[in-house]
């Protein structure tokens, strides 16, 4: 597997354009559109939450229906949530538009929208959006960027990441852009994530793999803790690398999972890196847990935790936090024989064993917590299971971005 | 069922004191103490948390293995949790020196601690502080009140609350203390409430009556969603009123319960409008739920999600988040029939039906919003189970507070 340059448009017959369609903001581009040269077997993951946007709606009955899309457009700045059969006739004509630029049919049209609930999208400027893009569609890596740009929100960086391997003397590659938490205007934190690949798998199994990594990756993420009406990962596979389709999960579909998973992966701490209002990736690493279910609730729990996470903005090396949050995700341990670590790219620490403090030097551990990175290393002495998961320091910031008054 | 002034020393025979014992804090007391004049029926209930401080494990064992308790000793500054075996020994030491200054044996004190996780107490300070203490003992309001404000760690007032009712021809009187969110230097919320009583009553029914209020009252309490190593609620009932000892659950009991309750729920606010950095106490009321159950669940999202919590400290009528919260709660419902008001003082307003935002002024719900009580009616429309539960904003203090370093 090699890490190359490029996001959404890397794999083979994938094309992106984005423009400023004046949905809310004034002087950007909010809105993204991703076409396939060929019609792509697609996977996705949604919101379990019950309220669900109307893309959500969209894009889960046409992903379970239908083997195929060819097309994803997607807005920023309105969600198209709570906004009831207006709402799901946005959806069906902004798939028409598309339609009606390109030989792309609208049932093979996927949508997303990240922004206010509760506000209708302004159909007339969506339309013109896509017609816009339609003219501009690129593979280039420029375009591929400039889509990841305009999907973003409250997002202080674009987000992107690529991969290729090889199966059977075929190269295959895999990219994708996503965003993370906030708005200018912000409702609320809406994951987004779209991934292109120019594999050939069957349906089934892309659909599998796809929703297996979304738990070791996306699911093990909180900036906050609420869930979105919004959160979508599409994933389209259009074959296009030539490779034998991979229908069972042989070696190459081995392959394929590393793949998918250091994506998913990147995407998951870029965004719990960029949340709202940030300075560092707070990472938590649970090693020797009994079980990887276990491993993962301790992990989550302690990234979880307003108040490690107000420590760590501080660099604050407050671990009776860390050990309180782990005391309280109910999972059962013994307290005495656990061992915690600070590390980060400035060293490592061991800040508790025994069932109090290790005689560490506040300083360096401040120093430690200083760096961008930031990880709670938890030696449970359990097993043989682990898992890590991915938060972000609670600010001023993060406060203040969504204590705003909308306007 | 009469509300009266004062606090732990309101019922017959309860006598309370505070000290500077110098713990952590230089320039205010940081000890108190309370005596019942008879040994006391005791109940308590504890934290969750699988890390547990040793005056919780102290006081356990002591309301599960003895029928009565006769003292407590609380301190703020330091927690003693995670303090291992001398944590343990420091709370012996300290019944021990309450035997030694009054006439009560040391397995009838009850301990209790708030502050720094990991620090070790000084004991020879605790051991000053109980005999200062034991010289001081009143049953005066005014000592009720500095024993208030000793526990204190970041609150920002004591709480105290006192309520009679009649049984039989005798006053019955009920009334306490507690304490909520935060420290100078803090590493947890802990809440500590202790409330007294004269009532005679059995163990067994003291125990359940406490147990089954809790879950309607401490339970539906968040600051933060962090919970202590340290929350602890005791009940000491010394029969003192002379009432006939109420063995069954008649209508005797039935009264108690409404008098605890409205203790319970006095404190349960008074926590939640003075969490840490608090500028408002937030309630979310959820009515017509299809089960109890079901609205402590949907009540309780919703008063901890970061985002909604954000946007009442912006007085920002931001029914998107609500909206949301309710949605990743885990319970299933049908967002398009429920109903959203907001009310406080100054009126109220519907906000969200029929899936869609109700046609209200932003203008009026922003002044409904800056109140110091603000209420989210959440009507379900299933049902006539009903649940409240209190939280605060989140405002840049909170995160001020629990960012400063150490020190």
């Amino acid at each position: 597997m090699e890490v190359i340059t490029g996001g959404v448009t890397a794999a083979k017959g994938f094309q992106a354009a984005a423009t400023a369609a004046g949905i809310k903001y004034q002087d950007r581009m909010d809105m993204a559109m991703i076409v396939s040269q060929v019609p792509a077997v697609t996977a996705g993951t949604f919101t379990t939450n019950v309220v669900q946007a109307a893309p959500v709606k969209w894009d889960r009955q046409m992903v379970a229906e239908q083997r195929c899309a060819q097309a994803i457009v997607v807005n920023a700045g309105i969600a198209n949530a709570c906004t009831g059969a207006e709402g799901m006739e946005c959806c069906r004509k902004t798939a028409e538009a598309v339609e009606q630029c390109t030989d792309i049919p609208a049932d093979q049209v996927l949508v997303a929208s990240t922004g206010v609930i509760g506000m209708q999208l302004p159909i007339e400027k969506l339309q013109a959006g896509v017609e816009a893009m339609a003219s501009e569609l690129k593979d280039s890596i420029e375009k591929g960027h400039q889509a990841a740009c305009a999907i973003m929100t409250t997002d202080t960086k674009p987000k992107e990441a690529a991969v290729t391997f090889e199966i059977e003397g075929k190269t295959v590659t895999i990219g994708g852009m996503c965003k993370g938490s906030g708005m200018i205007h912000p409702n609320m934190c809406t994951m987004l994530s779209f991934v292109t690949t120019d594999l050939a798998i069957s349906k089934e199994l892309l659909q599998e793999a796809l929703k297996m990594d979304v738990q070791d990756t996306y699911n093990m993420v909180s900036v906050d803790g609420d869930t979105s009406t919004n959160d979508t990962v599409l994933l389209l596979a259009n074959g296009m690398a030539g490779n034998p389709e991979i229908t069972e999960k042989d070696e190459n579909y081995d392959k394929f999972i590393e793949a998918l998973n250091y994506i998913n992966t990147a995407f998951a701490k870029k965004m719990a890196g960029d949340g709202e209002g940030a300075t560092a990736l707070f990472e938590t690493k649970v090693i020797h847990a009994d079980t990887k279910e276990h491993a993962k609730i301790l992990a989550k729990s302690v990234i979880c935790s307003s108040l490690t996470k107000a420590a760590i903005y501080g660099h604050d090396a407050n671990w009776g936090r860390i050990l309180c949050a782990l005391g309280y995700s109910g999972v059962k341990f013994d307290p005495e024989a656990i061992e915690l670590y600070f590390q980060s790219s400035f060293g490592r620490i061991q800040i508790y064993q025994n069932g109090v403090a290790a005689d560490y030097s506040e300083e360096e551990a401040a120093k430690i917590l200083s760096e961008e990175e930031v990880t709670v290393l938890v030696d449970m002495k359990m097993g043989e299971a682990e898992a890590a998961a991915w938060g972000c320091d609670l600010t001023y910031d993060y406060v203040k971005i969504n204590a705003d008054y909308r306007s």
